[in-house]
């Protein structure tokens, strides 16, 4: 196993006390329940947000923890969903009059965790909203889903909704609004390797030298079909091409674009994918007025990429826009 | 080959592209001279900062041009210098009137098509100073270079003279101010995977299944020595004690810490690194003041990291604090 890892029972709690250790002003780790939180949350005057899945997604969702995107993050172990106490836990030292929203990607292990969570901090009097995001267009139903799984396209809804909440907008618009960007957002993902989970110790799944996985889930679990490793532009026009005619996306239209890293690809070829993208898009008479290229949502170590697209308006851009500070930052 | 690539040779131009199309108002892309610069450069009241150096570093250095960066980068092919010509168009391009500072990592190919770009731009009655980085400790001499690597730590040496020059200093304080933070500042990398040049098709140097390689540079040339993969608080140990012994950095001192990946390795695990060396630190009674965690200096794909120690001082720190624009983003 070609990872930077000491004991892999330790793997989470070891990173989680790294980010901790590198914001001590912004960001507070409460180790009992594995939980990154704002150390200024909560707050009466905003909707907590609350983001929680399995780890080894990295930046989402402990890395994106501040002001402008999430209140707190729950992780489980890696690729295995939050226990659901502590979801309740973390729902219970976030919580506010204004309430709180669960942002849940749809998997079914993580929504079940969210589903109690929520069921029993609403028994402690605690007003709790949940939305799902369910943007990837490779697969109807998946091994690890009942309908489409959610993937990097929960970057939008949680910066929309972050940004929102941190202008005192009320848990019922922040629901409509969640659901509404999740409605305008589409993502297809593929792989060039696997992942390695660090207590397992070898690659997640097999491809062979000359293969790739076309939809491929965040875990690694299958997606459309396996094939013969194509150049860079017959991949992202594969993926443009099921992500723009899903939802669809018109001539016309505006639009985010997101090239995301799966964890092993470096940046030099997200922007390689990028270009075509863009070139692409232009050519079908859509316009980029956005774009985000690096790694968002990743797979462990996977080499590989997805693309997302977001129908915009001017509320939205202005969403987008709008200040953030989060862990991950170069300067 | 497991990498995104169309032609080998059209990687750069491809990616540059890429860069260009996702930051249209404030980048522009000259094909001619496979140069990268500021859409506002140059400018009469500040000296412009440029950069080059093979491709495969990336960020560094073409996705590290704007406000407060370089005011331009020259990038030549993977892992090759620029050529001397695009060296001196580079230069004339970006021409003032109060100069212009080449910075150029002490790698042998690089300082020579410098030095002749730098004579023939003299020629044209340019003034022109040049600052060596020479960051690296791993090794005295090494197969690429006469003395110490230039590595990660070019990205303090920028930060700071980017936003020094933003602020009007003149060509001789920056060539001082350049000269002074890359004297305090140290760095050491290692590898647990080689890189994929696409040209070549193959991984840039062997290593076994449980082997890794400590003082690797950022070409994959070899390092120290090649030992047994060891665990992620071993190797930080290792790089802490090599890096902090060298200054040598020393109880007391306020320093600013880098955890850089090398290209194929996801942010997760740098945390995990991170983690490790704020502690080892603060055992020693050095203060991180001061915290970079990301991919800032990569060598391709390559699966690795490099630890860096700046020792700071509070106008340095305003430097590293003051804004700046790239295209590596997040928000």
């Amino acid at each position: 196993m070609k990872k930077f890892v000491n004991d892999p029972k330790q793997y989470v709690p070891e990173m989680l006390t790294g980010i901790a250790l590198a914001n001590p002003t912004t960001l507070r780790y409460v180790p009992e329940y594995n939980l990154i939180m704002r150390a200024d949350a909560p707050s009466d005057k905003k909707v907590s947000i609350i983001q929680g899945s399995g780890s080894g997604h990295e930046p989402a969702h402990v890395m994106i923890v501040g002001r402008g995107m999430l209140d707190a993050a729950c992780p489980g172990d890696v690729f295995a969903a939050p226990p659901m106490d502590y979801v309740l836990e973390t729902t219970k030292l976030l919580a506010t009059p204004m309430g709180v929203l669960h942002i849940v990607n749809n998997y079914t292990g993580d929504r079940m965790a969210f589903d109690m969570g929520k069921e029993m901090a609403e028994a402690e009097g605690i007003r709790i909203e949940t939305v799902i995001v369910d943007d990837d267009v490779s697969v109807k139903d998946s091994t690890w889903t009942v309908g489409r799984r959610g993937v990097a396209g929960n970057f939008f809804v949680i910066k929309a909704v972050g940004a929102a909440s941190e202008q005192g907008a009320d848990l019922d618009h922040l629901v409509d609004l969640a659901k509404r960007v999740n409605s305008v957002t589409r993502s297809m993902g593929m792989a060039l390797t696997s992942g390695t989970v660090p207590a397992a110790g070898r690659p997640n799944f097999e491809l062979g030298d000359d293969e790739m996985e076309m939809g491929v889930g965040i875990h690694g679990e299958p997606g459309r079909r396996r094939e013969k490793l194509a150049s860079a532009n017959a991949i992202i026009d594969e993926l443009l091409e099921a992500v723009a005619s899903d939802l669809p996306f018109k001539s016309g239209d505006n639009v985010a674009l997101m090239i995301n890293g799966l964890g092993g690809t470096p940046i030099s070829e997200l922007y390689i994918l990028y270009g075509r993208a863009h070139q692409q898009l232009e050519a079908r008479g859509i316009k980029v007025q956005r774009n985000y290229v690096g790694s968002y949502c990743t797979s462990l170590d996977m080499a590989g990429c997805s693309l997302t697209l977001v129908r915009l308006d001017d509320d939205l851009v202005k969403l987008l826009d709008a200040p953030a500070e989060v862990a991950v930052r170069i300067f």
